[in-house]
């Protein structure tokens, strides 16, 4: 059941690093347990638990023969017990009870899968095999399209300027392998998995934590749609029918991404490990061939074609082209993310897959500049520049063909992988607050469902937004994943500093460089592309980083009102405890401090007011009965029934002139609960349940107005009474 | 206050002619008062009425000293009191809770006035005077366009089809004077006003009651956006530049009319009284200059044009334009139907009323097709027959303007008619079960807001629609008028044969001849403009019928379920009694009869879900408490935290482990439920209330998705303990 491991990692999981389910329940601070003891010594309970009038254990405790097979005859299990006072839910028991809701949990198990139980949220690891594939797609796809940004940015400088490909893509090299040593030295220090996120904010504090995280989402969105307008793009270039289409078939690439994450980790791996492998196959195999036949002739560089230069060669273009060639590092930091999701014992198995990662992308990387340069191309408009490669190498037969089908499936693997990460960089952050709570729910499958729903909604808004042309987006996306990159390799700086474990000045020397190249590739990227967009996410991560905080600081101030006697320290601003008016009952949590009044609101004497009476007399409390009346007529006649029926409970009659019942109502039990503010009113409102929901246009629904009405009342519980009604 | 005035009308009340805010309470029949004493018999009540712990009067039977009218200083009376145990709201105890709801309520009295008590229903009544420009607009601002449709379908057969105008026109107004005299029999016999639904319902049975409902219902959203789209016309060709914005301008104008009835019919006369007056007087005043010329020349008629013949002067051509022509004839129903908002005596003014109505109509009528058979004019595309007219008789000076201005006018002021009539006929409508109850619903102003804004709702709608051009819509509403005067007309027939009062053989004939005559156009008009549209009313009035009595169904079927022990007669199917679970608490009505179990969810421990437990456990009830966990992990912790706070409630944990909460326990409720079916088993859930909408998005809204999920369930009761977070 891996509940050893979960205890082990308890110190972990409350720094951040453990995905689990019950994160949605998160466990009480000492000082919350020491008030719950306080405020259980003051409670007196009127009668013992045990005179309860049903066994809440379903009568499972008794023996009895086990359920037959027999499908239809045999009742269908929905509870097992498997200790005493706890019952177990069966799958048949997380069905919605309605119809509509009950079909609609078959077809997304249909879709998606059977649903899978928490005990398996240990079970659904990768092994280095699968892993690599799925987590290394989005820095190995960067090489399809890595050396052409390069090269497009330093051919406008003229034929002249494509001589400096071969010293930038060195030092990109170079970037590659500090960076990649870098994240080695997270992946032990984290052995739970760390994203910038996690690193950043614990070692540079909680802004700097939600900077990293804020440009990666960015990131993530931009990825997935980006990856997916190029790989459709690669289909429709080569099939160019499908061309008007491109739009649609985006989308649906981006829905079928969607399900297939939706099935769970493993399914999704299952699927995307092949392409990868292939696609490296296939540009290894443009490489060996290519150079071979460059060494045929003696490694002699093929003269590129003239080119007329758009621009001088200055420093400005030499560093937009270096910062465009760094989009080939995007990615790299997936592996020290997705640390738990390896088999045992993780981060040895991340660090080589990591190492594994970082060498496939050099070699690739540096190849394929190299050839380029060796074979003379340059970037055209008509076609890619890997795609000139592949016809130079494979003039003829289907490799060629090969090279642009793994191209465009690597393409959407990597969006693949901003799937993976996305949903856990928002359970990590909704954990502490900074992000929807419902982010860390898991879904059915095991997935967080919510997150993977939240990406593909705002991945495929951008898509059809920029109507399917999102390659110009590509620079963008440096800026914010070199952010993170810098500000995850600082805070690994400052976390050797402060532990200093063996070999730690090592460790600190190699993250300080990483986070200084980093750093310059990401001023560079932001100052050279600012107008060319970069602007919009320097404008966006403060953005989004405010509103991480605002999202914390209404989380902070609910948890200090909600909290059990909360510490004065604790909680943002003290202002913010709730204080109902003085002596109202808000602050009761005793049940022999609560005092009753029972008001039952009647409209006419039919079955449903009378149960509700009925019950509202049942519970043995004070109790009032009080008729809304738009006329003196009415109100009399309604007196004369009253009287008829036996006048049992006191009858009080509220006149309203000017026809309105919900308004009255609420001001009179307002007025009623201010002379006397501990009283706590119980309103109960018969509700006629309608089996169909047209029918519904027919009533007033005051039983739901009624209660919007009340509930900005202290001190007023609402209680509806159902009455069912077969049509 | 009229008690006495509704007292004495209780039995045509009954049979649904007085409007009254009491409405919306029925009485209750003899057997159901017969069944409320026999329950009341049963009743125990645990204590006694007089041990309240609050003053339900709020002390206002206590002496003191009378508010100050020092404004601020002065706490709001929100309630004073008339009699012992009553209260009356006052104005601000209408107005919502909170702030977004105040500050509609306000501007909505800014726009149609301060409310008006129930008590004013009596003084919104009309004087003859105002009363016959409201009711008769409708039909006088026919004129505008009758004679015009008549010789437009003439003029097809040629200069020689419109010799037949005068014959035409003799016809009629024949059936205008036999028509209305068969109207004036109606008003005495229904003092309290009836339009053709009740008097059909009454005398034909409720379908040709339904029938007649339905074709008036048609004819008043068609006149509504007819007339505003012949009015908007008239200004427009007056105004070309105004052209552009026709539609927005009619929606302007179906706006204003809708504010200008919110406030009320008597403000509504008063806007709308001398438009009516002006356009007879501009008719008038063309007529007597138009004759005076023609005397000059011996009534000599000028030759017409010669127009070539479209078509054969055929039977068909005679009766569509026999039709067209009988358009004019639309609205004579309205006083009839509105006798109660006549000062009294009603039906003596309303009389007269109609008698003044009928003359002015045939004189106009007769009079302009005359004078248009005199002066030689024909059907143009470009200009009325009216404005020609006009034209022909002032070449010069203000009084062709004036005339085209009135024109305008009467045709918005038609409009007005149906806003007065719609809502009136809805309401008996509702009254008898066959439209939503909301249509009684009278508002601040005692207008039936619900019903003007259907009105103006569904005209607006087909307004846009056809983009502002219904003008080709005119001809449609003979059918459905006509069906109305038939029906009604038919049943005063049957009505004389059934009351035989004094004189009732000359009524009976008199409406005979209505009837027979109003059948002869309706069959015309259905089958000589099937084609042309009235195939759309064929097929719409049916299936109103069908919704009306669909409509029915349910409400019967629901007071039949509702209704204290219905008598074994009553209500359309007794399969559609309410039947729970064999022995489940659905049939209580008795307060010693329920048999209570509190079950309190808890999700964590906090003051919100204790609050809910303290809540819980007071009202005296056997009481346990249900978590739901994901995980074995967080089952033990919680149970081991439900420990350190003392285990003073028995706790059932339930181990979802497939991570949904809702479903779980709603099945393991119904299983508890299911174990004992006389149990009501009351669900407590903490609500915590956010006082910022956007805050909510950060939340599950598990409270309302329980609700949800446990309203389906019989003998479950939810209860919602709010407790309010400031921020």
């Amino acid at each position: 059941m891996g509940a050893e491991a979960e205890q082990r990692g308890d110190d972990e999981a409350e720094r951040g690093t453990v995905v689990t389910p019950s994160a949605e329940f998160p466990p009480l601070d000492p000082e919350e347990r020491a008030a719950l003891g306080r405020i259980g010594d003051h409670w007196q309970e009127p009668r013992r638990p045990d005179d309860l009038p049903v066994d809440p254990t379903l009568g499972r405790n008794r023996r009895r023969p086990a359920p037959t097979r027999f499908g239809r005859l045999a009742p269908i299990e929905m509870f097992t017990v498997e200790q005493p006072d706890e019952l177990v839910a069966t799958e048949p028991a997380h069905l919605p009870g309605n119809r509509a809701g009950r079909a609609a949990t078959k077809l997304r198990r249909v879709l998606f899968g059977p649903p899978l139980s928490s005990a398996a949220v240990l079970y659904e690891r990768m092994r280095k095999l699968v892993a690599v594939p799925i987590l290394s797609s989005d820095v190995l796809s960067s090489v399809a399209y890595g050396p052409e940004a390069l090269l497009t940015v330093l051919v406008l400088a003229g034929s002249g300027g494509l001589g400096l490909s071969l010293p930038l893509a060195a030092i990109l090299v170079l970037m590659m392998i500090a960076v990649g040593v870098s994240y080695r030295q997270t992946i032990p220090a984290y052995p739970h998995g760390a994203g910038s996120y996690i690193v950043a904010g614990d070692n540079l504090g909680r802004t700097a934590g939600l900077t990293a995280a804020a440009g990666l989402m960015l990131d993530y969105v931009l990825t997935v749609s980006v990856s997916v307008a190029a790989g459709v793009g690669a289909v429709t270039s080569a099939v160019p029918g499908l061309a008007p289409t491109s739009v649609l078939l985006g989308v649906l690439v981006i829905a079928v991404l969607l399900a297939g994450n939706l099935r769970g980790v493993r399914t999704a791996g299952n699927i995307f490990v092949l392409p990868t492998y292939a696609f490296v196959a296939a540009v290894l195999a443009v490489l060996v061939v290519g150079y071979a036949r460059a060494a045929s002739r003696g490694f002699t560089p093929v003269p590129p074609p003239a080119v007329p230069a758009a621009e001088g060669l200055g420093l400005l273009l030499v560093l937009r082209a270096f910062s465009s060639g760094a989009v080939s590092m995007t990615g790299i930091e997936a592996v020290s993310n997705a640390v738990p999701a390896f088999r045992p014992t993780e981060w040895r198995n991340a660090r080589t897959s990591l190492s594994w990662m970082i060498a496939t992308l050099a070699t690739l990387f540096a190849g394929l500049v190299g050839l380029i340069h060796l074979d003379g191309l340059v970037p055209r408009s008509d076609q890619t520049i890997l795609s000139q490669l592949g016809r130079v190498t494979f003039p003829t037969g289907p490799w060629y063909a090969f090279l642009q089908a793994t191209t465009a499936l690597i393409l959407l693997l990597a969006a693949n992988t901003a799937f993976n990460d996305f949903p856990r960089l928002l359970f990590f952050m909704a954990r502490d607050g900074h992000a929807p709570r419902r982010f860390l729910h898991m879904g059915d499958r095991l997935a967080f469902s919510n997150g993977l729903v939240a990406l593909a909604g705002s991945a495929a808004l951008i898509f059809v937004a920029f109507g399917g042309h999102t390659e110009s987006l590509i620079p963008l996306y440096a800026v914010g994943v070199f952010l993170a990159f810098t500000l995850s390799q600082t805070g690994m700086v400052v976390h050797w500093r402060r532990h200093q474990g063996p070999g730690w000045r090592r460790r600190l020397a190699l993250n300080a460089v990483g986070a200084v190249l980093s750093g310059l590739v990401l001023i560079t990227a932001a100052v050279a592309k600012f107008s060319e967009g970069a602007w919009l996410v320097v404008v966006a991560v403060p953005l989004l980083v405010l509103l991480f905080r605002r999202i914390h600081r209404h989380y902070a101030t609910l948890h200090h009102a909600l909290a059990l006697y909360p510490p004065p320290a604790a909680g943002p601003a003290p202002a913010a405890r709730p204080r109902g008016p003085a002596g109202s009952s808000e602050g009761e949590e005793l049940p022999q401090e609560v005092r009753h009044l029972v008001v039952v609101p009647m409209a006419r004497l039919n079955r449903a007011s009378l149960r509700a009476l009925a019950y509202g007399v049942s519970l043995g409390q004070p109790t009032l009965a009080v008729h809304i009346a738009p006329e003196e007529v009415e109100a009399d006649r309604f007196r004369e029934q009253w009287c008829a029926w036996g006048d049992h409970v006191r009858l009080e009659t509220v006149v309203s002139p000017y026809r309105s019942v919900i308004g009255p109502l609420a001001h009179y039990l307002e007025a009623l609960h201010a002379t006397r503010p501990d009283l706590t009113l119980t309103v109960i409102v018969p509700e006629v349940v309608l089996r169909r929901r047209r029918h519904r246009l027919l009533h007033s629904r005051a039983e739901q107005r009624l209660r919007a009405a009340l509930r900005a009342l202290p001190g007023v519980v609402v209680t509806s009474v159902p009455v069912h009604v077969s049509e």
